[in-house]
């Protein structure tokens, strides 16, 4: 195994920058662990520090989102880019920076909740519904409902604005800040310009693949696989091929992250995803499978998947039909080929390039890891 | 005129720093001037490197935005702050200071007229409302209006995203990083929370003076005017003594702001705060002057009040009876009463302290401006 070319750091302060590759394998466990620990040192200080004392339910709120669990698939990318890069260990800027890019997440979860009228995140009523309680408004009312929405708008706002202060706490030097803050920027753009183009698209019936493609392509496969790789990776100082390669798994591989979410949304065990089977039907979410079954489908699939597919009031029956017609259609089986084809062409991006060992292994792991998953 | 103590920039690089106090007058619409041309080239720049070409509706709505007028305060007294710390001149760094600071502000615009379902900004229509036209939805129907809304929480996203990328834009070094970027967090937290705190009393109908007293110190005073001051002056390498000053000036001069905001918006001319005059009691507001109002009312006129304020269907003449239990408790005088009296106490603060002449001239005529305006 020889080093990177270029993977020299960006920083030449002691301690944190890289020697050379990394020889031991990469514990998921522990990166979640160190993430996991900056984000509580820092809510615990946002709580300690809160302008108002009334405003603690809704950083309590959060605490409780980032703390329950979650799979923390980007935080683990960016701290494996970092190693692609030929860093090693987990020094404090790489975790502050994985755990800006969670906060940003947690900020896209809340938002996302109440764009789509998601009543449950992570199994957990979702941060508009829980905040009605600080209401004093009877709740069912009006007036509750638009407090929740108000409240968990704010709270977003508050978790973006700390995703920049978690980067600056780390204490990067310069070069790693001038490395860093603008792909942090272009991967939040990328995130929420996403999430328009999704709204654009939703409960329009349309066989139209490439949107969902392209949706998929902001959504998940930049933000999910490639931006955060990137963000480790130019921390150490990473040349552009290193970053060519991040772009050749990461983006088939995040397209086949979101594949297998939309197979989950609509034939996953709720107990399992921590979302009611429903909500992605009911909501109309433009997704490939449901456009592939468009394209397959015989006229009277068609008449009924968009009488069903968008209707706030699909009920178990209902939803039952639709996953009829997508399994009968041959989409879901399509779909699954997809994600097999991705995984195998992400997978193949590694072998054109030689990356530090523990690098190669952990990205092949989470391959796997993000593709057959059931959560 | 002697230097303010203290007042060495904390930047050494050449062209940028402070020789000594200023002594040419400040010319705010210069000023204004230099702050929208950074934030014009920024968000041409925004236009031209869109992850998609779809979402070019919102940066457009942005740019509108931004660019129809709007007072300037916030970064104008940042500016102002910078003198105060015996800053010269309006350098890269300090006009992208301003620049993020007043892009935020239309992050929280944007998510504040959602909150308040209000229609009109600056006499055109808000966010929410102008976006519905990107939706193929009927107008008016429940579809167009849930996206009008989700699309303008998405813009807000990214233009509170930006405020990060427009300081890092103004290549600030390491010390002044360290000394802004926390500061420029604290202003982002207080306003949000603030928000939160409003949210919280909004419609409550109380004669309680505190809550209003406690919000527009988060709101107003802190938010416009005290953190913009100060986060110019660290940028300049301010002492405590001069943050201490902003801050005797800041939080009555702002107190003063947002009672002159709660008159002009009940009492004031829609030609000029472009702002149609039921938003505020429709909402039902939580401001100090209703407050006073209610301590100061006959049951009669408290049933009334309770009655009209807070109702969405609210009509010229419930506003007019609103208007004149204002007048005839004498709630409207004794917010003017105390206007002034906030003015006269930020004013006296600059006189226990030397500050450069300029700035203490600014600060003279800002305190006129933001207390005596129609707009």
């Amino acid at each position: 195994m020889t080093p990177a070319p270029g993977s020299a750091p960006a920083s030449g302060r002691a301690g944190s920058p890289p020697a050379g590759p990394s020889a031991d394998p990469l514990d998921f466990a522990e990166i979640r662990r160190g993430v996991e620990d900056v984000l509580r040192c820092f809510l615990d200080e946002r709580v300690r520090d809160l302008p108002h004392p009334k405003a603690r339910p809704l950083v309590e709120h959060l605490r409780t989102l980032m703390g329950s669990g979650g799979k923390r698939f980007r935080p683990i990318l960016c701290v494996v880019g970092w190693h692609a890069a030929g860093g090693s260990g987990t020094p404090r800027e790489l975790l502050h920076l994985a755990a800006a890019i969670e906060t940003f997440h947690s900020a896209a979860m809340i938002h996302d909740d109440i764009i789509d009228r998601s009543a449950t995140r992570r199994g957990h009523p979702s941060a508009h519904h829980a905040l009605r309680a600080q209401c004093t408004a009877p709740p069912g009312s009006d007036t509750s409902t638009w407090f929740g929405a108000g409240a968990a708008l704010v709270l977003g706002d508050l978790a973006l604005s700390w995703s920049d202060q978690l980067l600056y706490r780390g204490r990067l030097d310069i070069a790693q800040l001038r490395a860093t803050h603008p792909l942090l920027d272009t991967l939040r753009s990328e995130a929420l310009i996403g999430c328009y183009i999704e709204l654009l698209a939703t409960g329009r019936h349309t066989d139209d693949l490439d949107t969902p493609v392209e949706i998929n392509r902001l959504k998940s496969a930049k933000y999910t696989i490639e931006r955060p790789l990137h963000l480790g990776a130019v921390l150490a100082g990473a040349d552009p091929a290193v970053l060519d390669t991040c772009t050749a798994y990461g983006i088939p591989l995040g397209q086949a992250f979101q594949l297998r979410d939309d197979i989950l949304g609509v034939f996953g065990d709720t107990a399992a995803t921590g979302k009611p089977a429903l909500d992605d039907l009911r909501e109309g979410k433009p997704t490939l499978l449901l456009a592939i079954a468009q394209s397959r489908a015989a006229p009277d699939q068609r008449e009924r998947l968009r009488r069903l597919v968008g209707d706030p009031l699909l009920d178990d029956a209902g939803a039952a039909t639709v996953r009829e017609i997508l399994t009968a259609t041959g989409a879901r089986q399509e779909v699954e080929d997809l994600i097999e084809s991705h995984r195998l062409r992400a997978v193949a991006a590694l072998d054109e390039r030689t990356l530090p060992g523990a690098a190669v292994t952990a990205l092949r792991q989470m391959a796997e890891t993000v593709t057959r998953r059931d959560a």
